[in-house]
């Protein structure tokens, strides 16, 4: 029988502002990717945008965060236990986030 | 541009034991489908076991539960944050789940 690969989203937490986000591969098989992403304060550059091929289910497990959407008026301010639905060439950018304790992300990509 | 559907794990959320768990289906496309569990003190029955088609990745939001996966000896208990990957055909249960709060279950069928 297949083995159950498990672990936990809150281990090997990156203590105080890391110069980047973290990014681990949780998951990977086929077209799907789930990662866990730690963010420490980190934005998208301004005027910057993600526009991504794929589509991105993104959780935010702990922290806080802000989403910018291209054509949006208000940023979309995200506590625990929000999620957001990204359709591929959605064009979004991180506003902010929460640096201590750091913001966890689990993100669906497929 | 495409929209960004959104919501919240944690609104909705019963209050009590409740008869039956709790399944929201949060996106759904092509192989791929996410959804929510809200457990309140549910458990596979005695002897039963899942035995899916498909990989499924699930992550623990909030509250606590335990899985038994066929094979081993020990059940896995997981708290917020502990997610497991538990792919086609590898047979487990759910042992059980906390009632009050909820358990609040991330599932991504793939």
């Amino acid at each position: 029988m297949p083995a159950a690969e498990a672990g936990s989203l809150q281990t090997d937490l990156p203590k105080g502002l890391q110069s980047q986000e973290l990014f681990d591969v949780l998951v990977e098989k086929g077209d799907v990717r789930v990662e866990r992403i730690v963010s420490t304060g980190q934005a998208t550059p301004e005027d910057d945008w993600y526009d991504q091929e794929t589509d991105e289910f993104v959780l935010l497990v702990s922290g806080a965060a802000a989403l910018e959407i291209e054509g949006e008026a208000d940023e979309r301010e995200l506590g625990p236990g929000d999620w957001v639905m990204l359709p591929a060439h959605c064009r979004h950018r991180v506003a902010w986030t929460q640096s201590e304790p750091p913001t966890v992300w689990l993100a669906v990509h497929f």
